[in-house]
């Protein structure tokens, strides 16, 4: 490769990129809400897709909303250029991306930089004219959060085949509304299939959303693939009583199985399952919800973590024996439904080698590390070699509205993203300023 | 008294107003979902509406939807009958009654029974050709179980000057909707000021919501007062993050310090104040309550009763104390703000005497008992002599569908609320059929 080493993003543009971005859904503790397919949600996309047809990108959107912005590679660029025609057709390409939408009370990077810094990597090789073998695509994946449509990685699971559409179409957020409804209604029900086609490669930059990078002074991770998850519905079954009336010891409270349940399970897993196991009760909920009837029922989600699928057997099994001995000592009963399982995710190969000779080339201090959160790539690695890489988020905070990182970070990130894809679509020794046409997808 | 001992209610009929009556709001399970100020209850207010117009009472709503049927007694009976004129005029009345509002999953009987058993009482005295010496009114306290709006006990509370009428109808329920909102929609503020006026004395017939009668073995329970309650919004603050990539280490999980809340609160209540302490949460709730984002903060709420005034000091001391040693361990705050606080209350003797009177002058078996919950009556207590009348209720078991009661526990409760009215407002020796004008109020 001639000419490529230097290649470098421009980290102010990006920034105020991220800064514009985050004005969308701002709250005032200086984070974002922009629940998926909110009218939040649909001003990010219109930014996003002003943003890539101003670079001259022909923006596609499929049936569950994903937005896909390209830019044509050596090959079908003359054919191609300026007619708008949809990603569906031509050369497969590199896919790069994250998502837009955020937690209900989240942060300003988690997504958007993955979004912008994709965005940022097409601008620097339009500006320096470099133009790759194969066509590059900026991803907006729908849904990733999950937060108001279960299940997350949405948009993602559908493209890879994971999920179904019809399913992903029918899923309600708390009110009633379906993701059908909502994609609709914010007018991004796109033409485009869902998935369906090949793709040569797909990379994610992300914040890391946890403390080991910044613990370890490292710029860069290198991520090698992400932990395992599981979420169930627990619910705790008792008798619903008069809270005046009601002696303690005649009540079957569901919510005093759920304090022993807590203080046991927090117990075994914080002390059998660390480092790496993690146990988060996110939403509780009591029935009928009146504060002087004793409820009926008590309903919790449970999440469970672990990059081992045969440990996480053995911290659902811590769960399943706590809330059985939980439940007997007040005579109650429960139930476990499960929600979601993703297994540990390895990723490929030369897509974790590409993000680490990148990084070393930028000259940025990395290390290899497991996702501890679920993200788009997870479901891109079913139907591509995917690689992911992480930057440093000040304190690990994340799904915070603190949430925080530096604009050198930003742009290390984007920088080892641009040197990353490159690798993977143009052989070491390829010069893309010149070269003619040749065959991509040497890593896949 | 001649004649007057041997009258009785007609518990048929009794029953089927409570059946009628119960198909309003009734939900799969047997219960009722007939929340305050919602279109069941103005369904049951119509029904009891109706039922009062058709013996002839002159129905009056006040400006809070407190409803007043009301029976002229035999001074200003012939000037009255017939005008249909307000409760705001004439004769200071005696008030029996209680409410047709029901918790979100309620039973058929808690309320309702006193209410229809009060009109029982009217139409018994009708069709015996008894008339009173003072107008007996047959009230529906608006409000009563607080569920949809706090506080509870609202419309008698506002009644008798405890809470502030503007206070009342500024209350919100979840969905931000006002009393002064639902009221006006249901069509049940009516032109009666609240409260005001002399009232010889109150009477509340009600099913026990405990199990002291039934495992005592007794039909008619002498309420002698009502314990104290108070009731907390408890919050506690931790630290927003993300389930899956921040260790247990790192986190301030408020869960966590809930959890360790719960199990020794629970502890140390059921321990200390058996059998007379009871301590409820009934609401539970987590922020932002995303299953894949550890809590920033838990809301709950707590209910603690006891008959003694100092010993509710201690259990809230109790409280106060666990929610700080919890917080302490995770590093956690918490906040406890005051709801409502109602002292223990003490019933008329009079209206105790004559309760008890009632039941032995029946035949049935009898005994003094506290009440656990709060009643209309402990706000009546405030501007009257009151007394409370209990039947004994299945299992023990209130504020849950499964509430039931013997068509033959109604019937007996009637007739001792039948015959302490009478005691009340006809001084022994007095002959209602026959005598003429004199001065009620005797027990005032």
């Amino acid at each position: 490769m001639t000419a490529i080493p230097e290649l470098r993003v421009d980290g102010d543009r990006l920034w105020g990129r991220l800064e514009e971005m985050a004005r969308i859904g701002a709250t005032p503790a200086g984070g974002v809400h922009r629940l998926a397919l909110s009218d939040e949600d649909r001003r990010a996309r219109d930014l996003f897709r002003a943003w890539a047809e101003s670079l001259g990108l022909a923006v596609s959107v499929d049936g569950i909303g994903n937005m896909f912005a390209r830019r044509e590679g050596r090959e079908g660029r003359e054919g191609r250029e300026g007619t708008g025609a949809a990603a569906v057709e031509g050369r497969p390409p590199l896919i790069i991306g994250s998502h837009l939408d955020s937690q209900p009370t989240g942060g300003r990077f988690d997504g958007p930089l993955g979004v912008l810094a994709a965005l940022e990597v097409v601008e620097t090789l339009e500006e320096q004219g470099v133009r790759t073998a194969c066509p590059i695509e900026v991803a907006n994946w729908t849904n990733e959060e999950g937060a108001r449509f279960p299940p997350a990685m949405m948009g993602s699971g559908v493209f890879s085949g994971r999920f179904d559409l019809a399913d992903a179409l029918g899923a309600t957020d708390p009110d009633g509304v379906t993701v059908s409804d909502a994609i609709d209604r914010i007018g991004y029900r796109g033409a485009l299939p869902v998935g369906g086609r090949p793709i040569v490669a797909a990379l994610e930059l992300h914040i890391e959303q946890g403390p080991t990078l910044e613990e370890s002074g490292c710029e860069i991770g290198v991520v090698t693939g992400v932990q395992g998850a599981r979420w169930f519905d627990l619910t705790i079954t008792g008798e619903e009583a008069h809270a005046g009336s009601t002696p303690m010891s005649r009540r079957t409270d569901p919510v005093a199985v759920l304090g022993r349940l807590l203080v046991d399970a927090y117990r075994r897993i914080e002390r059998d399952f660390a480092p790496h196991g993690r146990l988060t009760f996110g939403v509780l909920a009591a029935e009928p919800a009146s504060r002087n009837t004793v409820p009926g029922r008590v309903a919790v989600s449970v999440d469970l973590r672990h990059p081992d699928d045969s440990t996480l057997d053995d911290m659902e099994r811590v769960l399943r024996e706590e809330a059985s001995r939980a439940s007997l000592v007040r005579g109650a009963s429960w139930r476990l439904e499960d929600v979601w399982r993703s297994p540990p995710v390895r990723f490929a190969e030369p897509c974790i080698e590409a993000v680490h000779a990148a990084a070393e080339s930028c000259g940025y201090t990395s290390m290899r590390l497991m996702a501890g959160a679920g993200h788009d790539s997870v479901h891109t690695n079913d139907v591509a070699p995917t690689g992911m890489i992480f930057v440093p988020c000040e304190g690990g905070i994340s799904h915070n509205e603190a949430e925080n990182i530096t604009p050198a970070q930003a742009e290390a990130g984007a920088n080892v993203l641009l040197h990353a894809a490159l690798r993977l679509v143009e052989p070491p020794g390829a010069d893309m300023l010149s070269a003619p046409t040749h065959q991509p997808g040497g890593a896949a």
